[in-house]
């Protein structure tokens, strides 16, 4: 199995480290890599200058997108799909709006199209989701699914830090971007739950259309109210399938308390629930960001290619009408130093800051 | 795929029910259930008299164990792999006992052995554990991995019943056998780590060497004290590998603190945590009993086997030498209504009850 990897930054650098220290055995190579001019020296020989390189190469059998972004890692993938290369790729963003065509390219080409990574970084996720549904129904799902967000709350309710040092902290350790606007208003994590949800339920979720409410305005004060009153303050996607062509989704701060299985998924962690018909509740944790986990998923789905496992296609049997959890649901509603609790929010506007009542 | 399914009590039930529920598109028909002449009737031309109806029947390409014990289910699994069928089984008892020549005779007629039910019921944990080997390296597991104790220990815990009325209520749910003993004295727990840890580092932890000790003596006194000290006690099975033919493997009840990942996980659910050198900690929760959980994970295997996914086969690369946590760790020890923090466990018959501090 001959692997040609786009971007060699955090992911692609991990994912070419993993499968250079793979045992012979596993049969596994990387053939080339893209990647600006500046670290042609590092890669040597398998430095590829231009993406033809990589996605018209006749001898690579899967591309490994890693580069973040969607116009242009939509153009990569789409290229390599219609030239037979598998495609494995931790692209939130590009998944998100493309994976219908995607799948399908994939199809049309006897090839496969895996993305583990860009949802829960190294936890085996949507791999144990496509299995849940080809045996079983899935109507709900929930958890936390961005870890620098989960790393700054946990910061900031345990350790008393403001935002900006939990955030300062964060990039630091390598767990946030220095611009962490589409952590921190939850566009990550809206990607996320669309992914999994259009997965989940047969039919596209779209991004679009998810309700999303941040976390900036989340303060050590509001903290401190919420730990009085009993609850933890974590920022978490759900999704409810509603109907055959409808679903609640919401990408918004929600309290809860130390029974739920999310009150001990702490920093940089992730877990994801989910309910099924047959199997109950599945719950599954580990690293949602770092390198070396992301790029073991990354890996692992190289693997599923040579195995000829994994094998999935979605099929958009029509778009998901979505809703949010707004007017049905009790909300805590926070403004000059004073919270309540009010059933069904109305106007959150006229809140300093609102979180649900999970 | 034709299945056979040997035994229709609970498990094998619901394996029948969900399979018969199954579209169309699955392909995948139960032709014969083994049972006693008492399920005759109710299964009509499907019951099969002998087991040899199912294991040699050539018409079969899978054969379902869903029977308990070791014995005539070790003879029912070898007859069916010789005669090149693929097995599914949810029989910790066996499997604990004959993983290695199961495995090898699987592989020797090019068919499958897959297990994923004999530990934590409806959890994708053995298929998860199986692609992390592949790609990574596992170190340590640990987990809450027996429905019944757990189901117990919280019921008391939570809402102050006695074990005696804990486990008629288990009883009463069907999450306990009319005889607990093997789930409360943790030979059930020590079948399931010996499971985990044998294929996590791909050589045979021997059943027979692992340590266990039993929650029989927890009393409501107990768990007051242990809530008043800041924990919560549960029944822990935990394996770490030392060496490269060592580890430290025991089944016992363990305090642990809110913090901890297993805290939140109550009653008739289990959840197991494994440490691996690149992807660090991953997570799985789910039921670890009951009727549909237990077979969707048997049904999950069949599909499987179907898209000639989940392949595997574990070699013994020799046993590990097995030692425990007493002189090492930190336990809680109780007697006469006192409980005093002990360094390392020298006689552990010299108190009412111990309990290692996790």
């Amino acid at each position: 199995m001959n692997v040609g990897i786009l971007g060699c930054g955090t992911i692609g650098g991990g994912v070419l480290n993993l499968i250079d220290n793979l045992p012979s055995s596993a049969n596994v190579k990387v053939l080339k890599v893209f990647d600006l001019p500046s670290k042609k020296e590092m890669l040597g020989e398998r430095f590829a200058e231009t993406i033809d390189e990589v996605c018209q190469n006749k001898d690579i059998d899967v591309v490994i997108e890693a580069m973040g972004g969607d116009k242009f890692p939509y153009e990569c993938i789409t290229k390599a799909l219609k030239n037979k290369k598998s495609v494995v790729t931790s692209n939130k963003e590009t998944v998100s709006l493309h994976m219908e065509e995607f799948y399908s390219l994939a199809k049309e080409n006897g090839v496969q199209f895996l993305c583990e990574a860009s949802v829960g970084g190294g936890i085996p996720l949507i791999c144990s989701l496509i299995d849940s549904i080809k045996v079983d129904k899935v109507d709900r799902i929930f958890g936390i699914i961005n870890g620098t967000t989960n790393f700054v709350l946990t910061k900031m309710s345990k350790e008393g830090l403001s935002m900006e040092d939990a955030l300062a902290e964060a990039r630091r350790l390598g767990f946030a971007e220095f611009d962490a606007t589409a952590d921190i208003e939850g566009l990550d994590l809206t990607r996320k739950i669309c992914i999994l949800s259009s997965i989940a339920y047969g039919g596209y979720v779209p991004y679009s259309e998810i309700y999303h409410y941040g976390i900036s305005k989340v303060t050590p004060e509001i903290l401190a109210d919420v730990k009085e009153k009993g609850y933890i303050l974590k920022f978490v996607a759900e999704s409810r399938r509603t109907g055959d062509k409808t679903c609640k989704v919401s990408v918004e701060p929600c309290l809860i308390t130390a029974d739920n299985p999310l009150s001990a998924v702490s920093y940089e962690f992730n877990a994801v629930y989910y309910n099924c018909a047959s199997n109950d509740l599945l719950g599954f944790y580990g690293k949602g960001a770092g390198r070396y986990p992301t790029a073991t998923a990354m890996v692992s789905d190289v693997r599923r290619i040579s195995e000829n496992a994994g094998k999935y296609t979605f099929v958009n049997n029509g778009d998901f009408k979505v809703e949010n959890f707004l007017a049905t649901e009790k909300y805590y509603a926070y403004k000059d130093g004073k919270s309540e609790i009010v059933d069904g929010m109305k106007d959150s506007s006229k809140y300093d800051f609102v979180a649900r009542i999970f």
